[in-house]
């Protein structure tokens, strides 16, 4: 089985970035890596995605939780059980604590209820690592400049209850992951993330 | 709150007809009828049953599941229990049954799980009173047609392990359910869901 690490957090982050700087440091050390978006990553993820972030679309609370699930249903059957399976490193942009941070956290969707679909979403796979890159949502959404989606459009409240819903996974998973200052200069959080990746590999 | 009428079964089975027939009697009785198919209903359902239904989409088994729950939920959400709690009828064409007999007993998602979804999706939302209405599958895609949706062109093992899941929810669901034979002709078939659900109107 490959390796498998998930970047997530507020957006603005800049976890698409680091996803694609760690991907290329494990490269180096010789791994054959696929690097994924979630929602996305195949077809009908994409146009999950597409419905999820339009600001036109009227889509409910609950809704919305589902069809996050449903993309990465998607994905983790397609895409990184398959690469898993064949020793890939799979280097995953976001995943089911997005859901239980924006939809669980952000608009008050009971956590428990997040959880037991995460568990049939996923079929209960879970990264070897995840970081967190922490940041206050309102230099966030200023990094993503003026156009934004239906999530990001939301009230600056909203992206406060969010980010509190990353910090208290980030202490519930313990060792399992690193919280990361996102403010500090790109290299260090890059710095940081290969070395945390480099002891998870070590202790393969 | 008004009341809530549930048609579902397998392709063929003449749904759409009997869910508009026995809305035109709940009318003639007086009451305002809101007749929904699922997944639809509302412009995001409406995009999601494009992507479930499309032979070109290739959507995993749990995917396809949780794209429907989701379609669901915003049905319930937006629509259903805003007409009960304005006193209407609700007549509503499928609903998580036909996720239990179609991803469950069809193709072999765990039956736990996918409750314990629909239990989140509907926000335990369950209708007064349930329709099955029962054919051999094998007649009822003959009815259905020779363009086949993504879902209808699974080979007939599929569609009868299909019925056999609606007949078990039929058989669980005891006095909240009726199980009609669909072959029968279209005005009896009628006539035993109005007498039913005048039962249930008169319950009340």
């Amino acid at each position: 089985m490959g390796r498998f690490f998930v970047l997530d957090g507020p957006d603005g982050a800049g976890k698409t970035t680091q996803a694609a700087r760690l991907a290329e440091h494990l490269r180096g050390g010789g791994a054959t890596v696929v690097v994924l978006r979630e929602p996305g990553a195949t077809p009908a993820g994409e146009a999950v995605r597409d419905l999820l972030l339009d600001p036109d679309t009227d889509v409910t609370p609950m809704a919305e939780m589902l069809l996050y699930q449903a993309a990465r249903a998607q994905v983790v059957e397609a895409v990184i059980r398959p690469a898993l399976a064949d020793g890939k490193t799979v280097v995953l942009d976001r995943y089911w604590y997005a859901t239980a941070a924006y939809q669980g956290a952000g608009l008050g969707i009971d956590a428990g209820a997040i959880r037991a679909v995460s568990r049939v979403a996923t079929g209960d796979l879970e990264p070897d690592h995840v970081f967190f890159l922490d940041l206050d949502p309102a230099v966030g959404l200023e990094r993503c400049g003026g156009a934004r989606d239906r999530i990001e459009g939301r009230p600056l409240d909203f992206h406060r209850r969010v980010r509190d819903g990353f910090l208290a996974l980030a202490r519930e998973l313990g060792g399992r992951a690193t919280l990361l200052d996102a403010t500090a200069p790109a290299d260090e959080v890059a710095r940081r993330i290969r070395e945390q990746a480099d002891r998870v590999e070590g202790a393969a």
